[in-house]
């Protein structure tokens, strides 16, 4: 793998393409940082912002870095938020160019983190340092929140970053964060919110014993297979005004017994539920254990634990800010995008507890597989896009 | 453990108890011997049978040795078959006593293989041990088949020794096969016959996603759930005059997916049935294939397999040898034991394809258990109980 990291700059800091292959060229891979907060430090200080690179630690956790920079003293606070940390490549065998070779072929950047996101963190970044250029009296401040910890744990990242700005008295007033959220095209999808995320852990308990003698026995695999069954036999709900039916899916289900003639003592089950705003994990955990109770009557024997969530399900009502955001993208792309929550989780579930936040990015297709790519001109139009927002952002600011 | 062999006989053979201690003393877990072959075949040879102990072998197996005992030369032949190994005996600190020591405590013996068969066997060929010193002119023929290979893969055993014999031209006409069939009492079970056994695996093949995105995923383990459930929807039959119905446990249920955000891509199962003679395993897995067709549809992508076996279900019709065994039990027990086809496999699956088979041993509570054990009175009853089949049997015989 290519690690091989600038010291000095060699190229344009308001091109996106260039900036991206220099962040992808960084070999990231959470936990290791490659190499690129040092370069968005190398780039954002050249351009006046004040950088600061916080370490977070966690016992039994690798320490993990973070950056922090700010343009402007005053307010509103403009935020772009981000991570340069990037899942591993897998088979290297199977990509048809070095993952962090940033090779372009065919108008199209290929490594890993092309899209998610360095691409989109590169181009924000271009966008930002453009829009001061061009305008440096603006009126309020433009920050960064990067964290190299979100494809992890996400323990040592964006939520200790924020509270950690949050002590030294920094406050924000919207935030970019720039996953990638386009299905397909530039102009599909800007993320107002996500549902929650709740896993739990079913185990059903039943009595050993010889398959001869069933009698003898009690199989748990029955008695599983009705519970996750009634939690699957009827809808948990059919949506929101903002947010797809909330959905249920069993992760893994083992038992692992090797004998053909032996009745298994337990088996144990995994879900996880991506849930919209009609609940709570608390209120979600309560309708799972009433419909498991009700399943299993007097006859299963099961016991059902679910992990701490900090992912609820929230939204960032469309409001001023969420049309200037879907406004740029139209006058970019020619076309309204979508204003959705579906999806996974993101650092968003931190960054709303602090202020509004959207996201958008680039093409998203490709995140996590083999080969990811990003198109050039994608990267060119999400530069243009932010520089829009910023530009019409604090233009109302100023009229404010 | 205790594995004193004894070289020359230091207990009297007609006792059942001295003759179960000498053998539970030979350590004798699969496929491991522990002398008790040796044992046997000193105490039959002192009484005038003629004993072979031929080995088999099978490749990426361990050779097993078996016995074959025979005395008279003439018609019918009454054969006692049996097994000499046991299985492990597991947490050695659970025990109460030496599982290879044959303690005594208040009338009860202890020790791995006590019921399952070493007592069984040890009661059977005292029993025929008096009966030839009361009878050393009786008509026909007491032959012996036992093996080391039972409890183990059943490959190097019985089978073997039965086609070893049939080329060596021995003729069997009734067999008594002694394990413990007894749930509580020795009044309880004869067995005539056995269920026959057919495992199956269940594969179901999905589109591995991240939960966020379930509509581009399909998650095996939904329609695993539903293909289990549709095998379990119904009986697969009723029963018939002597046997259950056939059952159907699904005895592991495998994924091994570990991480919580991703929807697996295949979900794996196995199921054992025990099925009557209402099936064979051909059209048992047509039945099987034909439910989870109907279950699938178009929508579960699913493979299913079965596994070669010889465990076909089978009955010894009740008729003069049957009603012989039942008489020589409620002659010493006081009740008619029921006639049953419950339970597992045994070696009667194999000898029934070269005469008729009933089962018959001391109480099968403890087997395989730890403190497995036996009862002094239950050895006494049995040796008693084979003793008086013998004697009416070639009574029988001569009167014919």
């Amino acid at each position: 793998m290519s690690q091989q990291i600038p010291t000095s700059l060699e190229f344009d800091p308001t091109d996106p393409v260039a900036l991206t292959q220099a962040l992808v060229r960084c070999a990231s891979v959470t936990p290791a940082d490659g190499g690129a907060l040092a370069l968005l430090d190398a780039v954002l200080s050249a351009e006046g912002f004040s950088v600061e690179r916080p370490t977070f630690s966690e016992p039994g956790m690798p320490d993990i870095e973070n950056l922090y920079a700010r343009i402007g003293n005053e307010g509103p606070v403009f935020v772009i938020a981000g991570h340069t940390d990037v899942v591993p490549p897998g088979d290297l065998a199977a990509w048809t160019h070095d993952p962090f070779a940033a090779d372009i072929e065919g108008g199209v950047l290929y490594g890993r983190g092309a899209c998610d996101m360095k691409g989109g963190l590169a181009a924000m970044t271009c966008a930002a340092i453009r829009y001061r250029r061009e305008n440096p009296d603006a009126p309020g401040s433009i920050a960064f929140l990067v964290t190299g910890d979100e494809e992890g744990p996400a323990v040592n990242g964006t939520v200790k970053l924020l509270a950690w700005a949050d002590a030294r008295g920094e406050r924000f007033d919207h935030c970019l964060l720039g996953e990638p959220t386009n299905p397909a095209a530039m102009s599909d999808m800007i993320k107002i919110g996500r549902r929650g995320s709740l896993t739990g852990k079913l185990a059903v308990q039943g009595v050993q014993g010889h398959v001869g003698y069933p009698h003898l026995a009690q199989n748990p695999i029955r008695g599983m297979v009705r519970l996750l069954a009634a939690l699957d036999a009827s809808p948990l709900d059919a949506g929101t005004e903002h947010f797809d039916p909330s959905n249920l899916e069993v992760t893994t289900l083992d038992v692992g017994n090797p004998a053909t003639n032996v009745i298994p003592a337990q088996a144990r089950a995994v879900f996880n539920i991506r849930f919209n705003d009609l609940w709570t994990p608390e209120t979600l955990a309560a309708e799972i254990e009433r419909r498991l109770r009700e399943a299993a009557g007097n006859t299963v024997r099961y016991e059902v634990s679910f992990e701490p969530t900090n992912a609820v399900a929230f939204l960032t009502k469309p409001g001023p800010f969420v049309a200037m955001a879907a406004e740029a993208v139209e006058a970019e792309t020619g076309k309204r995008p979508a204003l959705s929550t579906t999806g996974g989780t993101s650092d968003a579930r931190f960054i709303k507890d602090y202020c509004p936040v959207v996201e958008y990015g680039v093409v998203g297709q490709t995140m996590h597989q083999v080969d990811e790519r990003v198109a050039i001109a994608d990267l060119v139009a999400l530069e243009r896009i932010t520089h829009r927002l910023l530009t019409s952002y604090f233009a109302a600011a100023q009229q404010a």
